[in-house]
């Protein structure tokens, strides 16, 4: 056994140091935050299924995995469904090593790192999420809240980080959801510090951005990373309660958009314009999102993971124009330039 | 007038010299090589239109373009045709200035360049092409030869360079259409240097590639960049026409795939396995190719004639996995491992 003598014990690694602790004791407030955000996210997610199960009358699919060398991941996916087109609700759990060149990168927002390290043992848990409803008057919406630890050589935590936020892409707008979605997330925000909703959705305004296109991805929401004591000014307890907070204001935020849209009637041209903003979300996801090129670009990743968050059909039409002072001409104006929603 | 005094003939910028140029003289065998090749690939832009058009039984819609600092370009589409649910063939011109950076990193490949210089003209030329048909059983096409040539201070020629290359992405695998592709292709290049067609056909394999999924985007073809008299062995006006062989062997190598493939029948299952097969192309394009990239990322881009190369309608389906011992499996077993067709 690993743990038959003191040797040993220096050996073990985070991830059978995590399984030995979680086997011995289960995960409590005292347990490390690890431990806490990994049992968190793996009980919002089962949440999160069970409701959009019920929107959509179908079952999720649901494929666990494990990863050699410690952590793995539970996907679920709910694909040509009654009310969405693909819905994928993901959890996963990282236990990996970051070369040099990486740890040199990371200093930047976290100058307590050790620029001497050869390469940095680090944890990461995250649960992921993307909704693409089928009505093309419901919109898209995105989810993700992460957890990000090194460890020091001995073991002991080094630096720590969350990150995460939420947005939503209507293909036509009802500005109602967009406030209500802005509303019900301000007001998870506000409970822990009234600076974080303007700070986070300018955030996200400026990450879910299409240069190229020079367009937001959608109507907005909020993103933050790197938070930390430093940058939150709270300590770690204080962040997991406003991660907390955030995650579980997602289905109040969304529930009633799709339930009011989902049956709406349309005809073939809004479906098909559907289908070009579908085109705009992959151009965003595989030309800038950073966790998409993150996961792709590491070895061993779980491609089908990854790219759960496209849609199941999308679009390009060479030199659509939307007609003018039509609704499609509208939205595109919005993503033109930022709104304050609330 | 720019040309009244001696001083302003100084300030002449490329793309003001070769306008008066082309005014006064035309082109001919002893114009400067960029105007050789802008006009080259101006009247096979024209050949190719008309064949593609004839096979299709629709006409392409034609955007002509200028840059305010000179170049310019011609796209032409033809989209949700007969034959073809896409079909792009277009020239582009383009007069622009390199910053220092660029130049360092273009250094690698052309030594000759001065490292002291703090921006580089240039220009470039090219034809790009890429055809999606409608029928599952017929292949998409990508085709693309440029030109490239940097100018030193006072105008003259500095470094010059071509590239570009051919390859055929099909959804279900017809071994004969693959021959003569290969075949023809090989042929255009034999009769300049037996060694190209196994040097490019390497190079292609390797180019048109997604790590991600390891697999190729194709069954291959050609690829070649940064041609010049130190890695082609040959002149300026050698190297010429080989380009000019390769571009007139695309109708032949194509026309007689599409002509027999574009009316085959087809089920939905087959049609559906065509999108999926598509979605990669997009994540080729918008992930790997550098192309693309650099052209999105160049400002003013135009974005419609770059993204062009995407297909109309794409599929991505969580965990699609083909059916042991299927026409599905066969080609992606193929494209784990180059083939050598001829």
């Amino acid at each position: 056994m690993a743990t038959d003598t003191p040797e040993a014990l220096e050996v073990l690694s985070i991830a059978d140091r995590d399984t030995l602790q979680k086997n011995e004791s289960g995960v409590t407030s005292s347990s490390p935050m690890l431990l806490r955000m990994e049992s968190f996210i793996k009980s919002e997610q089962q949440r999160i299924v069970r409701a959009l199960e019920e929107v959509d009358g179908t079952r999720f699919r649901t494929d666990t995995w494990t990863r050699s060398n410690g952590g793995g991941g539970i996907s679920c996916v709910l694909q040509d469904g009654n009310v969405f087109e693909k819905a994928g609700v993901n959890i996963s759990v990282v236990y990996g090593s970051l070369p040099r060149p990486a740890i040199a990168k990371m200093r930047v927002n976290h100058p307590a790192l050790d620029p001497t390290l050869e390469s940095l043992e680090f944890f990461a848990a995250g649960l992921s999420l993307v909704l693409h409803p089928k009505n093309p008057m419901a919109p898209t919406v995105h989810l993700n809240y992460r957890y990000f630890e090194t460890a020091n050589p001995d073991g002991s935590p080094a630096v720590w980080w969350f990150g995460g936020g939420t947005d939503l892409t209507p293909s036509y707008l009802f500005e109602e959801d967009a406030v209500h979605f802005h509303r019900t997330t301000k007001a998870a925000c506000d409970a822990h510090d009234p600076n974080y909703f303007p700070r986070f959705k300018a955030w996200c305004d400026k990450y879910f951005y299409l240069p190229h296109r020079n367009e937001a991805r959608g109507v907005g929401g909020i993103f933050f990373d790197d938070l930390d004591a430093n940058t939150a000014h709270m300590d770690q307890e204080q962040i997991f309660s406003f991660v907390q907070s955030c995650l579980r204001s997602f289905l109040p935020s969304y529930l009633p958009i799709i339930n009011r849209r989902k049956d709406m009637p349309f005809t073939d041209r809004e479906k098909q314009w559907q289908q070009l903003r579908r085109g705009r979300y992959v151009e965003f996801n595989l030309i800038h999102d950073r966790g998409t090129s993150f996961g792709l670009s590491t070895p061993g990743a779980r491609v089908e993971g990854i790219l759960m968050t496209l849609p199941l059909t999308a679009r390009w039409q060479y030199m659509h124009e939307p007609e003018k002072g039509s609704r499609e001409e509208k939205i595109v104006q919005v993503l033109k330039k930022p709104v304050e929603w609330v």
